[in-house]
């Protein structure tokens, strides 16, 4: 789902896109097991939820090459992932490693999701849509893979904020791209709402009204 | 799912077109709440019931833009309708609300599924594609809603005839255009029979066989 | 999905075709009937089945006329064999009727993977895409119906090898054509290599590790 955003990606922003990938892909294996699929379960459960907003994005969009075309190196390394994977979960009961995912999972929210935006603007979508379409990038990986996991996605229900810091995210950049603020300034600023956000969702416990 | 009609569309047919997108984002705000779904569900079920069917229509004939793309003001309006929804359900309970949403909703049918025909006859497609895209774009907004809710599509339950209707609505339309009537004629009668067909199929419980 | 490969399609292939969308489509109605749907979720399922993964491939390619628009008696064959179902579907009791649709399916598999994978080399894809869009050609209707049907996808709970023969008879079509093999010899044994697998993975119950 992460995007050439506008501006020369720094090696930054591309080192939080390769952990919002892991992250995403990490969501996408634990559901796959608790289900007990098979190896090509578990690889095309953890690629959905790592493209899949952002192959809908682009499908809506109608941009091509799909982002996971031009890089054909992520689908690799999930596919790397996935065969490696039952070891490597193991791993993963670690105190330190499961903050390491809230972070990157939280970043890559904000990356994909101000990217979305980012790219809807450039398609010239009016601004509610672009806000829509950084939001779709951010979460439909998740509700895809838990549509395919036979479950009601888990964003939709009754959480700490996950869409809604997403949603933010991309105002900002919308509102500050606006105020001709250069790309840069606006991009950084939106991921970085939507991580502040999240975490304090996940510290406060802060959820919508019912 | 509506769509821009080959023909000047008549104020009649724009009020219908809003009236079918409510009842459409209605039956997305019920069964999300059903699902205890928070806001961020409800607005997402509700705009995927009511933009659903058309996506899908465009994204296999290739159309861009999207409908809600072009009228921005209808994602908007069930977005607000979402914040909204919990005390504006609350009046839903009252039968004269509920007659109403049922004659919206075949209303909204018979007007999404021409519409769809229409768009699919533009672009050439052969005669019975025609009618599936015209199905399609006045179903699937539902099938969508019952598959993220984790249901099976209630349009493929052995209920009251439905995606029947807007099948006999899109022959209808496809034969008078075939027969050179003019387009508003075709897309008038074509709507009429899929809502007559609904409604008669609600009063005398017709049912396909099993 | 079956698809207009590159070569002049040879009556064998075409009936390859024909016997791969007609066992798809069957066991769409099995799983429709078994969920109890009517006519109109019979057929919708069944159409899903057949043609859900060349559709999804097309998207993804952003290919146009979609394959069963092309071919409208494709859909319209589904559309008959719906009509027809039940009685239909009494006489596949039969062990031979059980045996013939195995068949059908393995080489409809084969036909329809090694036709994705093809069509993605002609969009000029990187090669694991290519053999990405060979296999979601050939597996994702199956995905598809089992979510329509509110189940977790057979494809991907632990059973006899599926997705892996696709993917090897993919491979197998890839290799051949960098290594200048001309496309008949190339997809020829794409197809054969994809219906022994699968064969082998029956008769042995082959199964991925869990």
């Amino acid at each position: 789902m992460a995007i050439p955003i506008r501006f020369e990606m720094s090696t930054l922003l591309h080192v939080v896109e390769v952990g919002g990938i892991v992250a995403f892909a990490l969501s996408g294996f634990i559901e796959a097991r608790m289900k007990k699929m098979d190896a090509v379960g578990v690889f095309t459960v953890a690629f959905i939820t790592a493209f899949g907003g952002g192959t809908l994005r682009d499908l809506l969009l109608d941009r091509r090459p799909l982002f996971w075309v031009e890089h054909q190196e992520y689908p690799i390394l999930v596919f790397v992932l996935a065969l490696g994977a039952t070891p490597f979960l193991r791993h993963l009961r670690s105190n330190a490693t499961e903050k390491a995912i809230i972070y990157a999972d939280a970043l890559g929210l904000g990356l994909f999701s101000v990217g979305g935006a980012s790219l809807a603007l450039e398609s010239e979508m009016p601004l509610f849509v672009c806000a829509m379409m950084g939001v779709i990038t951010g979460i439909f990986g998740g509700v895809l893979r838990d549509v395919i996991c036979n479950e009601i996605p888990l964003v939709f229900r009754r959480g700490q904020l996950y869409a809604t810091c997403s949603f933010m995210g991309c105002w900002a950049y919308l509102a500050l791209n606006m105020m001709k603020a250069s790309e840069t300034m606006a991009v950084v600023t939106g991921i970085l709402i939507t991580f502040i956000l999240r975490m304090l969702a996940i510290r406060f416990d802060w959820k919508l009204p019912g």
